[in-house]
């Protein structure tokens, strides 16, 4: 039956796709796969008993317990998305009106799973230049203030990587001074876990959450939620009247596709982690090949430490202005260099990762920047 | 690479699957088409401007008006399944302590998202009888009587149709009830919408819910969160932070090929509404087949308004006493003729649909039954 809704997806197949939320989820081979077997409503539940978390054909638990080793977390659930698996955790540790300290490049999810759980929020200043840095010490500096205001910090939430700068924290230092202080700790590695190693044990953290969609090669919506094992009774507590479920998950979580994908992919994102100096390193080649474009200067941590990076772009924004087709010129002329995932009119800064593109690619993508800046200014 | 899941799915493509679960949830040729182009990551988000309901490249807005008008709501959001459209609302409508009132039939996670919320459950007791019915009479009863008694009811559930005996209550009843008496109203329509017209308007209802992998076509999670437009300012209220951004919602919920997969066998699940009729017509020939066995008897409502029937099956039980693989005979015996979807050990009752099945199939099962019952009795 003929459906109007424009659902056909040709960015991902016929382009070079630069959107930092596009490049580390896409499907691998097995994860294909997985989708044409599981694609249908509830794929996974065939063989459940009451507890998605125990069901072993397809072998969730052991799926469960190897995310686990990989996090290096005592203990793992399936959420719809990191900012879901944020949610819980406030949701289940704070009451209205309490307290979390999060870092001033947290993302705008982790706003609104505090507004939606009716807590307050105290945020750590960034650096006041361009690299718009969050160091532990201001960090630690702000629960003390608090702490000394009286006010009890329920939570302190870090960005382990964000997606304004693809700046990354010390997620250790934070552990231990959160441990120190007797704060719980959440770190947010939406843009970390499934791309580079996350140690939650090591790093002495209470919680972390990961997204299957923008890190883990899988379908949207999945998230992970790691914790250590003191938090299990609380964060995993079970319904009075249902004692197989648990109550903050609501049950079960991803009960389709998403986890089947995710699953899929696990062995191939596992690896994949193992590679992520070489990934840093292609990612300050690139960086450099394009800051050798005068007027393109990269913002955030210099050298990056990630793939998702940041530059202001005066030139682009000079040509613009006596450009026929004004700020639109750089999203057509990438275009029609099959280059997307720079936002349409956007000329004055952009973010962007070449993550897991070949350095042939990359070239080509520096290359495609120079030539339109040449050409046109 | 490898990966040792068990990631594979039979149960669909090679039996007949008797899991209600499962039965409407199955994926049109348009949805294996569309999980093709969006099974990546977040597929749906190429051109986003920071609003997933907005994005028009797929036409989320376009189908979600469409949703909305499907289901003669003034209002559709989509969210990760019933039970997260149901926390949705309770967690905007309650406080902790507040109170709520829901049928005896709820599903689990009506519970658990009253749990989850923190707010007390008033339950509305169902016939003490085969049928286990919810009166509209009664649950009138039980909200007159509390606020008699000076509780204030701030939300009333009811299970449209529930997952135990498919018993269809009476929405437009329900709906005047609360408007009379000045509670807000909610219905779960998990298993109904996409399986038989939801008229929330007509039948003056404030929220409605439904799932997207139980009853449209869809992959799993995804749930329709339908409401009156003059909820839109509570429900749906933005960040202050984030003004583009909706609190409740997180920002954004369906990110992926669950919400591309709906999209696309919307048209379908719209024109399968059309032959609910012929459905029950088909389902009460496939229980009065059944019944013509001795000893298997349908309860809940006589006769079926809905695919998902229950049965007490005491035959099936006394041949699993004398039988060597005990209760395990059944779910061997039907899987032997390719049917599934029966708990393995269960014989004293049952429930299944066979919801979409071709009149051959409907027999060939009536038929296995009667074979087995009949060889082993």
């Amino acid at each position: 039956m003929k459906c109007d809704y424009n659902l056909i997806r040709e960015s991902e197949r016929e382009n070079l796709n630069l959107n930092p939320l596009q490049r580390a989820g896409v499907l691998t081979k097995e994860a294909r796969e997985a989708l044409y077997d599981f694609g249908d409503g509830y794929s996974v539940c065939d063989y459940c008993e009451g507890r998605l978390d125990k069901i072993n054909k397809p072998a969730i638990n052991t799926f469960l317990e190897d995310v686990a080793d990989f996090i290096n977390a005592d203990l793992v659930r399936t959420v719809h998305g990191a900012r879901e698996g944020k949610f819980a955790v406030i949701n289940k540790i704070c009451e209205a009106g309490d307290t979390v300290v999060l870092d001033g490049n947290a993302h705008y999810t982790s706003y609104l799973a505090c507004e939606r759980s009716k807590v307050n929020v105290i945020e750590v200043p960034t650096s006041k230049d361009d690299e718009n840095k969050i160091t532990i010490d201001k960090y630690k500096e702000v629960i003390e203030k608090s702490i000394d205001k009286g006010i009890e910090i329920k939570l302190a939430l870090l960005t382990h990587v964000d997606g304004d700068y693809g700046n990354l924290t010390d997620a250790k230092a934070f552990g231990k001074i959160c441990q120190e202080l007797g704060v719980v700790s959440l770190l947010n590695c939406a843009y970390s876990m499934g791309r580079l190693p996350i140690k939650a044990n090591d790093w002495d953290l209470d919680f972390v959450v990961g997204s299957g969609h923008k890190s883990m090669a899988a379908s949207g919506p999945i998230g992970i939620l790691g914790m250590k094992s003191k938090w299990e009774e609380v964060m995993l507590n079970r319904s009075p009247k249902y004692p197989k479920k648990e109550v903050e998950m609501l049950g079960c979580t991803s009960r389709g596709a998403p986890i089947a994908t995710l699953m899929a992919s696990l062995p191939y994102v596992k690896k994949r982690v193992d590679n992520w100096e070489d990934e840093v390193k292609k990612s300050r080649k690139f960086v450099s090949n394009l800051e050798k474009i005068d007027g393109i200067i990269q913002i955030g941590e210099t050298p990056t430490n990630h793939d998702l990076v940041r530059f202001k772009t005066p030139i682009l924004h000079e040509i613009g202005l006596n450009h026929p087709r004004k700020g639109f010129y750089l999203y057509e002329e990438l275009k029609s260099r099959k280059i997307v995932g720079i936002k349409r009119g956007q000329t004055q800064w952009f973010k962007c990762s070449t993550y897991g593109m070949t350095n042939k690619q990359r070239e080509y993508i520096a290359n495609s920047f120079k030539e339109i800046v040449e050409n046109l200014s």
